[in-house]
């Protein structure tokens, strides 16, 4: 049975031309690693441009300084001051969540935004200490050297894993590998965040329930009063001025109190004397030689990735009002927005923050990190996808359980099996006509599609690669067979067509070719006729090269479906009334992908 | 700007009912590791049937002995024989090839063959002594154990690795989990076939150059002779009786000529004088106490593996010219043939067997390896796939210059990345429309697709993950400012409406959505509308639950692009001249996917 009718296509299919082997493989890249096209704005510029452009895009602030005005610097002097007075205490208490003496929590609170002002280009980036970051640094390296017994040797290795950390994330911006950060789920992220807080959470209580009466009283008094300000900030930005008034109100009433009390002697911690002038540099600290080196790099990447996936997420969760994108890679953002976003947002989407001048640490912490714990997301994550939920419950469980690094391995490792199986295990859907129209639909989805006598419509729903080759040959003959079962049972009209609709198939490899190779020779042992409708290029392409093309003969190809489809049904007529027809008017048209 | 004037989609987009979360489980996992729905022939048949089907399935032996004809026992018999007089040399080479005794060889020539015969199915498996699994024997335990200094416990950790290799792959099918082998492409194998024939061949050039120039003689000797058979042996099936004859002609020229010449006198090992009797069981030599006992189980479980994928992939190669196919778990075959396959696979596929009978072992296993550097694959591989041609040569050179391992592991890992890679980053492509139909085409594929003025249709490729949520923002965002910057260039009408064609995009995790979301923020923001075409039914569920319909209006989702821009065309006219225009006739029947 061949097409001897002369039937013409309406619409031939294109074989785009063959792109040399450099070319396709340059563009992969672009396309891989430059989605955004970075350097769009360079294009066509004069070369005396092109370096200003450049230096704005390495120092962003070459770029903003000359348009910064006088009433942006009022926004950012009460941000500053009401930052300040929660950065400070805030990093002291994550100091001591990492085992850290509290100078260097003090340092890193001011010095690092100091250098993203410069170097930064995300109004939306909370840059500063990250409970989840000195967590991981007290977890991993804690394990390696014990904070209490050995503490300087351990501030060492402190210093060296945030060294890596730097190095490890300066590399991905560099090398434009931002995007392993989209490998962590926002599942995931909520999952580890939670199981983070609430291995803090635990430790810290039972230091608190160690404690006297007071320190938990204390805790409760703050933490209640915080929340209270904190559902207050999220109201709405009209309360902008009350969340922005309350911590520093509260610093100084906090301090007050515990000056008149004298709490420090009811074994309240606070600071005391801090020594003066500025730190020494710490790089001669930086441990190269100790044979924990390994651990600190490992304790470094691990963090550095985290706190940048952190970073992303909770700006990009920021940036969804406002319409930002921050990218892993740089945080560059496509539109430009009032500096009151800095300040909203580190109130706002960083409510730890705002009680952060309670002195009792414990407390702090625990608050911070019931912050941390954000169920109603995990419930979203049940009600529109089952899957994310696993994937966040399973980090949560992992690091609550196991240790940070088991939770994200487990986390990202179901993400990724999910992704994997979407393409080792496609799925393929029975086509029928939707009434009225020449379109063809699943018939899972259209129930009111109807099948067409003596044609099988089969949609695969994904590249055909080496993982999912069997199984489609396997799922394909099965269907075949059932169809067939079917139509005995019923006693309908024979099957004579089997149609693949590839309009879903991005990309094919050689093991896929050999696939379609296998169905079709089975298809023409059971005296079918196999037809392709809407091969795309990277497909139409292999399979002109491996010759599959000649075997199923390039006028079984079809543009649509409904030209498919059109087609057989002029087969059938004609095979059964045999003169053939030619006029071919009543397909051009009408007919649909 | 609203839906607000009364045009009526033609055909609107159906949600499927949400099934019960167990029910959607249980169908994953039946679609998932049963495709070809092994129990069919099961269903509705009386409990005493179903005992015999049962019985049939796990001992297939019950199914065809009734139906074993005298004819069938003849052709056996002549395959039998030949086969005996080229596996018996064969196994003994292969034995000395995984440093073992060569009673071990002649035993598992003829055991496992036995023991398939009653419990396997597919006539297309070669079930005997392999090469590759030979020199994963050898080398992985080599590391362990010298086979020389210490001969017993390695011998006893080769029983043992065997056993484990068993009990896995018994593991695997029983679990249905051959489809793990789905997961060595051919690519991979043809490299690490090649890369383990290259490394014994220089293994053996060692030993033949250290020996006397006689034996190197023999060696030319035999192979060329035998490839000289080989080659007219895969002339065609006609040559039949010469293939089948030969081997058993050579045997006996070979042994005359070295019992007259008196060969092993001059350095040419022969086999000796073998002990009377049956070997006893093994049982007791299977090593658990031992210390390389976990090497052991490695090795085990690796040669499982790899044996399987190649069983697998040698008898599909030889099936797909017969329709057959062999499924990893048991070697099923879908339809009958005659009883010639075996033998004439077994000459054709396995043509080291051909001259198995020489006595030189090392020409024996040099010209077998030969064999398995299947180059013109390679090179088939590069015209029509290069990826697949990259995962071909880095196993290659991975188990060259490496180890087995490591040239699984560098194959496996790039097959998968580049799965991962499409879905990581999916391609987009610009839709047109084609000339005198309302079908919607990339532009890339087929040049002659127009632009819709003021309409920018784009089709994502992939499912909407985690993994390329961010990857596809950008890229949209950039399609929309490029299409925005050509129409300002150019002058053309300003951009209106932007479709997104998800008829590619078979699923969707809430990273996806919230992308989605952010999407339309984004668009919005620039004054444009946001329109999907053809959202299948797992996208449209999700984008239901997670309210993103609302926010888009269901009255902006169409079946089809062409309805899309049909309905977008409606919208820029009325919008236009603003008197609503109820007649929607012209869109019903000639709309397209």
């Amino acid at each position: 049975m061949g097409n001897n009718y002369n039937y013409e296509c309406p619409h031939p299919v294109a074989i785009p031309p063959a792109k040399p082997f450099i070319e396709s493989i340059k563009s992969g890249i672009e396309e891989t690693l430059f989605p955004d096209d970075p350097f769009r704005q360079f294009k066509n510029q004069p070369a005396s441009r092109k370096l200003i452009l450049g230096l704005q895009y390495f120092v962003p602030v070459l770029e903003w300084a000359p348009r910064y005005t006088f009433e942006f610097f009022k926004a950012d002097l009460i941000a500053g001051i009401t930052i300040a007075s929660l950065a400070v205490p805030q990093g002291i208490s994550y100091a001591s969540l990492a085992n850290l003496p509290p100078i260097i929590g003090l340092y890193s609170s001011f010095v690092p935004p100091l250098v993203y002002a410069m170097l930064g280009s995300s109004k939306d980036l909370a840059v500063g200490t990250v409970a989840v970051a000195s967590l991981l640094i007290a977890s991993m390296l804690g394990k390696e050297v014990n904070p209490n017994e050995n503490p300087k040797l351990y501030l060492q290795l402190a210093l060296t894993a945030t060294f890596f950390a730097g190095i490890f994330q300066a590399a991905l911006g560099f090398l434009r590998l931002g995007f392993i950060v989209d490998f962590l789920s926002h599942a995931t992220i909520v999952g580890f965040m939670g199981g983070a807080a609430t291995v803090v959470c635990l430790q810290q209580l039972k230091g608190i329930l160690g404690g006297d009466g007071k320190v938990v009283s204390w805790a409760v008094v703050f933490s209640s009063s915080s929340f209270s300000q904190d559902t207050l900030a999220r109201e709405s930005q009209a309360s902008f001025w009350i969340s922005a008034m309350a911590p520093l109100t509260s610093v100084v009433v906090a301090s007050v109190l515990v000056y008149l009390t004298r709490a420090e002697q009811d074994g309240i911690q606070i600071i005391g004397q801090l020594k003066k002038g500025l730190n020494p540099p710490s790089v001669s600290e930086l441990a190269f030689g100790s044979p924990h080196l390994m651990a600190a790099v490992k304790t470094g990447i691990i963090t550095g990735v985290i706190a940048l996936a952190e970073g992303v997420a909770v700006g990009r969760s920021f940036s969804m009002f406002k319409n930002y994108h921050i990218d892993g890679n740089k945080g560059d953002d496509c539109f430009r927005d009032d500096e009151y976003c800095r300040l909203l947002h580190l109130l706002l989407s960083d409510h730890r923050t705002i009680f952060a001048n309670c002195v009792v640490l414990s407390s702090i912490i625990i608050a911070a990190m019931l912050g941390l714990i954000d169920y109603e997301a995990a419930i979203g994550l049940w009600k529109v996808d089952k899957c994310d939920f696993i994937v966040c419950i399973s980090s949560y469980i992992g690091v609550v359980f196991g240790s940070v690094e088991i939770g994200l391995v487990i986390a990202v490792a179901i993400s990724l099996l999910r992704m994997l199986m979407s393409v080792a295990r496609p799925r393929t859907f029975l086509l029928g006509n939707i009434p009225n129209s020449m379109i063809y639909r699943s018939i899972d989805q259209y129930p009111i599609a109807d099948n067409v006598p003596g044609v099988l419509i089969l949609q695969i729903d994904a590249p055909l690669y080496f993982a999912n080759a069997n199984y489609l040959r396997e799922r394909i003959s099965r269907w075949i067979y059932e169809e067939e079962e079917k139509l005995k049972s019923t006693g309908g009209s024979s099957l004579q067509y089997v149609i693949l609709d590839l309009s879903a198939v991005g990309s094919i490899d050689t093991s896929g070719i050999s696939m379609l190779e296998e169905v079709k020779k089975n298809i023409d042992r059971r005296d079918l006729r196999l037809v392709l409708a809407n091969p795309r290029s990277e497909v139409i392409k292999k399979l002109e090269k491996s010759k599959f093309m000649e075997s199923i003969g390039r006028e079984w190809i079809y543009l649509t479906v409904g030209e498919a489809v059109a087609a057989c049904n002029f087969m059938l007529h004609t095979s059964k009334s045999n003169n053939p027809v030619t006029d071919t008017g009543e397909f051009d048209a009408h007919d649909n992908v």
